[in-house]
């Protein structure tokens, strides 16, 4: 029906975020290194992107290789000028809505983040100022909502999901929706979908005009998983870490849905965290869950964990399959565990400070070859260590499969090389090859290469 | 997993309905003949019972005959106590908000049109004073919103139609909404819901919290085809003639959906006031559509309507099958059609009042045994009395399947009988047959038995 | 500075009222004496004459002679055309907000109450029918906000004033408003203003936007008593009877300003109230002030009181000069009384309608001759009752000063005789003295000349 | 009325500001030099202390000596617990809400630009830093609001003046209202307030629920012109070059009532803009206005201006005496050629970033008596920098009358003693004589003993 595939179009912001100043704008439309523009073209393309199928970075960018993005240098409208942008963001020639706040959303935390890592508070540990960091850019978007019962739900699990369980996420997300939740998940397609969808009908059924769906993703991601235009908010978080840690922080309780390698790093993150001591008297909901069919999945994934962190690890979550009302209910009750907890501790309802995070988690990992191979996949250290190294092993997959930097480095250097003690390296292999069988670890899995080679350590 | 099936609850009203002063309080309290509390109670029960798929009034009366609710007589805190209500309406022990909001309404129309019926107004003609009431319910209810450029699309179909058709409806409503367009229906399940959920995603997407989903119904049709939650705005009129002058005059385009004979009801009331020729050069979208696979139920149709009423009537609609994406963009263009037109006359956008509908098409039809056999069948005589005639048979025959006093009638007197011409009893048992062998008289087709016998006349 | 006293402008509704049927609109162009053309012109240029020194309707009329409202015939626009209005409602050629929102308030009215009359419950007796009748009018207007606690604080009090009174009244208004009360009065200027300006400057402080500025009129006095724009909810009730029943069924308590024979006849209406039986367990909080220097004033309609109606009456007010403070204080403690009240008998906040109004006071008055010289001011009778025959006398005292009626049967007829027993008719004598001393009959003093006669009955 | 004077109360914050980091827990906290602790609280008094007569930070600080604001460590929560607090930021117990949110705004401000005093952009110059904090600062606080056509008046004029000219200013406030315009000043008593207050009135006629009330005032200040709680956005700038840069840059046209030092540094601060060339084509409409009686004072102020900066300077602005609507008028002309100026060169309306302001106004400048001795007075330069010399010459009048260290160092060093050419300073010694007769350079005037001494150069 559409023939054009490449529109051009002018949009003016909603909103207080008209108002830039010179000085931001000069650094919006600054090419060199230092500038912003060429991160912000790549997100800009990202969320105008939203609905293709293609989840690599390096297809987005060279599909859309002429399109740009230039923001008009007078004061008075702050204008943003798309040239050759996909044709999918429009309809009848006017750009969606929520595409259009998006692309303000974008902006906001770029120029924000930058302002914000220039001035960091010399009195604070590494630890402290990252999560300092991760608060501060929230509550610029806005995400703070001081006084409001616990009841955002993040919602994890993969972009690529078949119709079974792309259809059991919506049924899940409208269950939280008619008990009057919010959803919050990475704003891709899939799993991150679903939910949001769901929640929407059950959220117009309850009359609820103000159902929050936060999206959280960060520039080496947001190509592959465009935000769907559900999300009406939309976080860029500087990197994965504080991604991952936004989504713990903010979020009052987790359920995990099939996924890939991107679904098994978050699960290993917020286990390596649940593991440490002074996690253990938090209350910290987290439901595995998928349709009936997908039980085999959960067991593949549960195994992995007993074999890995053992089964210390395993209290930290309930499996409940084909059952989305239960889902929401039990979910519902955590919730209200996690109220009760807070009041009794006086710890604020928006933002969980308590929650300690080791910095382990918290430092961004670079998955280069050399720092893949040099991971300490045994189990002769701290459960909650361990944990930590795998999160890393399977970031690093996530980034050979969809990111652009690793898919780089693969192509240069062959798969990434992963060593480790049998047991460990034997339950991750299982794990991995499970994904590869039932299609999870790209949306187009026609020609998947694996991207990493598993050993046992010398 | 729910366990109890009825539930007990009482409920206050939202906004301004709060104030009721004693003497109303008193007529919904009145269970004699002249009081509302009959009506009132056999409304709200269908308004609960909503997602239910038991279609004739009789059952839904029956499975919850313990059912009863009752209106506190302080005047402080107006209060509804329901016994025995349906569970569905509640999530977790509490009644959907939505639901809540439409048992206000029904309490609301139902005082309202008492009052205005008990003055009308000694000058006008009859006719007159039918539309005029039609629009003061309207108005009463706040279903009049001046100055918005026509944007209303009435979608009609079956509540029985199949998964695909069902999809389709969504799809449409989702082109719909992304359009920004709201949408009325007759508010039951099926075609009735599809458009207004696929027209909530869209209106999230492009951040529209106000999107309107108007249900028009009228008591003896509710309990049938209980509105869904997501109405946000549900009228109760006083009978189907003055619901279908509801739609027409309200709404500015209308999409036909495959359907049974309450479609066909409709298609033949809209053609039997575009024949007159007083409408002759008003612009009235009318789109049927349906998925690909719907086309020879609209062959039918459209066969039938050529028999009928002949081909000039067939140049008031368009079909178009299988593209969700065209019929919204039609329909757009048609309604900037009818924004131009009704500028160009000085007419309201709100309510179309020159649209001229015939006294026939206002009068209340009684579906007797009596009636139904005396309709006049034949092509000897107008076109639009024609259709007149036929659309008094459909709504027998609606009558027949799902209503009471119709099933009553059946189960007292056998099926109704219908005499006219050979061409025209000809065309419209095809229809019929059609309908039946499609399984679209009923939602629980297990046991059709036809409640009409078609004769050519002597 | 303005050089034009007469302006011709179109101004087009707010909100819903924009949708008027071609039936309402026929009624408001009927020039007829049945139709409402009259009324409303006369109701509409007292609208747009506020803040004028003009307090005879007659003399507005004349010097406005050439004014004309008409209401254009097309559906679409409801709009009216103003021909030869006061140039003082406009502001650099456009007129004042809050004065449009007055004429369509006056439109909603005056539609409204003829309707309503129209339709009259049969099984009612006459005085349920007139307070179904004020509230049906006050829940259309949007006047009933149910659940909300106590606060709306009636003021009464004289439209002619001097310079320290009114800047008393601003100042009790201002420690209403600061205790985040409301305001009603009978929206003309002097004491009926000065509390709406305090209580504005007040609730802006307190960053109450929503503040209630309730204007209670009626066609009679609106023209002597133009509303002020600050009143932002304008109510036209049919005749002064059901004025004063909506002040006292609305309103929470009562604040008495000085005033003239107006101010009287309110305080009649209110201890007529109160002496029933009846109504001797509610609380209704009742106090007369005004600045230090009017306590004499306050002394001889004290005296007036006990002296007609005895010490009984004494006890439903209380009396406080010279601090505004204190009477905010103790309106709020008599307020949270009211609460405490209601609630213990599960009666509305919104409306009273457990307070008992003798139809005697329900019933219009007509001021005529023979009505006022039949009146039966005689202490032989129950105290509420001479309360009524007083209130009458007063009323028409009211009349012939400033309703055009009243001054017209004045000057045939030459003033009212009242006759009564010796102790009332000087008690009303002393009275009506001091009013006419202290320039509390009309606006403009000059040349009053007494349109009464009072006399000890034989 | 009131017995006690001191309060102690909590209060919670409003909003978005409810999210305090423990970081920023710990700065307010912060007891020590370094910390914001003293500077919080002193701020934080003078906005609790508002209404009152004291206009000495000194006296004020003395008073309430006992009064201790300390912000709870919870992290849940924010709370401001108070203690001794004035006791008439209070309404029977109950916090004034707009006093509320002036503490808010205030730990808003203190906390904001501190981070961007710390993150600083090095590519910049001075200047053009000075003006992007003011910006960003102005912008944090939600004050800029794009789109808007020019209609911010700014109101300068003395916080101590008469009854009658103090009236005048309500009704300029008035006639500014009823135009739509909104209100800025520096958010004390008398022309500060005035104007404010008649624009409420007015905003309420024209039911404008959004008129903005801004006030700008910086720490050094805020003691001795406590904001009045009408103000609805309240500004703290870091000192008063920003303040003054704040109000040139925000508003669209300046009107100057009666007033003393602070109103002459305004004047000379904006004149000293005025007289770039760099600002010659911009259109900026600057009133003098006053009672007819105040005629006299502008003619002194005209004369001081002709006689230092010379008959160029009198062409910025125009005298309009005894007339609030003739004022409120042009000032809306001239506003309409402000919008015609920015849409023609592309310039926001939400900030004039194209106002030349030289460093020489930017810069703080710190009254000493070495610096104040410093000034060059004398014509033998620009214009424009002398009217720099002569602001600063002002702004230390206004340090040693009202502001803590400026009156200290009176104390210790006895009068300012300022030089300059004998034309100069003999102008500058009848314009302050003329404000110390006519009582204008401090409310408590019994006392007054001039802090400077003014002295021919050799």
């Amino acid at each position: 029906m559409i023939t054009e595939h490449f529109v051009n179009a002018s949009v003016t912001p909603l909103g207080n975020l008209d108002t830039l100043s010179p000085h931001e704008v000069a650094r919006l439309q600054d090419r060199s290194n230092s500038g912003l523009h060429s991160l912000f073209r790549q997100c800009a393309l990202a969320v105008l992107n939203t609905g293709s199928e293609m989840d690599s970075t390096r297809k987005v960018m060279h599909h859309f290789r002429r399109f740009d993005v230039q923001i008009s240098h007078k004061f008075r409208d702050v204008q943003l000028d798309l040239i050759n942008a996909p044709a999918t963001a429009f309809v009848d020639g006017e750009m969606i809505q929520g595409i259009r706040e998006h692309l303000f959303s974008v902006l906001r935390d770029l120029l924000y983040v930058q302002d914000e890592l220039d001035s960091c508070c010399d009195e604070m540990d590494e630890s402290g100022r990252i999560t300092n960091l991760v608060f501060h850019i929230l509550r610029h978007a806005g995400a703070m909502r001081p006084h409001i019962k616990p009841d955002m739900v993040v919602c994890w699990g993969g972009h690529s999901i078949n119709r079974n369980e792309y259809e059991y996420t919506k049924k899940v997300g409208y269950e939280l929706g008619l008990r009057k939740l919010n959803i919050c998940t990475g704003c891709g397609p899939g799993a991150m979908k679903g939910p949001m969808k769901g929640a929407t009908i059950a959220h117009s059924k309850q009359r609820i005009s103000k159902g929050r769906y936060l999206g959280i993703t960060e520039p080496g991601i947001i190509a592959a998983e465009s935000p769907n235009p559900i999300v009406n908010e939309l976080l860029i978080m500087p990197d994965i870490e504080k991604r991952l840690e936004a989504f713990v922080r903010v979020g009052h309780g987790i359920i995990v849905f099939p996924g890939g390698a991107g679904t098994a790093e978050e699960v290993l993150y917020i286990l390596g965290i649940l593991l440490r001591d002074e996690n253990m008297e938090m209350p910290f909901p987290l439901i595995f869950t998928g349709p009936a069919e997908s039980h085999s999945y959960f067991d593949t994934l549960d195994r992995f964990i007993a074999a890995t962190l053992g089964e210390r690890a395993r209290g930290f979550y309930e499996i409940i399959t084909g059952d989305a009302h239960a889902v929401a209910q039990r979910m519902k009750e955590r919730l209200d565990e996690v109220t009760r907890y807070r009041k009794s501790c006086g710890e604020s309802f928006h933002f969980n400070w308590d929650l300690t995070i080791p910095l382990a988690l918290q430092l961004p990992f670079e998955p280069t070859h050399e720092q893949m191979a040099g991971l300490n996949l045994s189990r002769q250290q701290p459960d909650h260590q361990l944990a930590a190294q795998l999160r890393c092993a399977l970031s690093g997959i996530v980034a050979g499969n969809v990111k652009e930097p690793g898919i780089r480095a693969i192509e240069e250097h062959g798969p990434f090389e992963l060593y480790g003690d049998a047991d460990v390296i034997d339950a991750l292999s299982e794990l991995l090859d499970a994904f590869v069988e039932q299609r999870r670890m790209k949306i187009d899995h026609e020609e998947y290469v694996p991207c990493f080679r598993l050993a046992h350590k010398a």
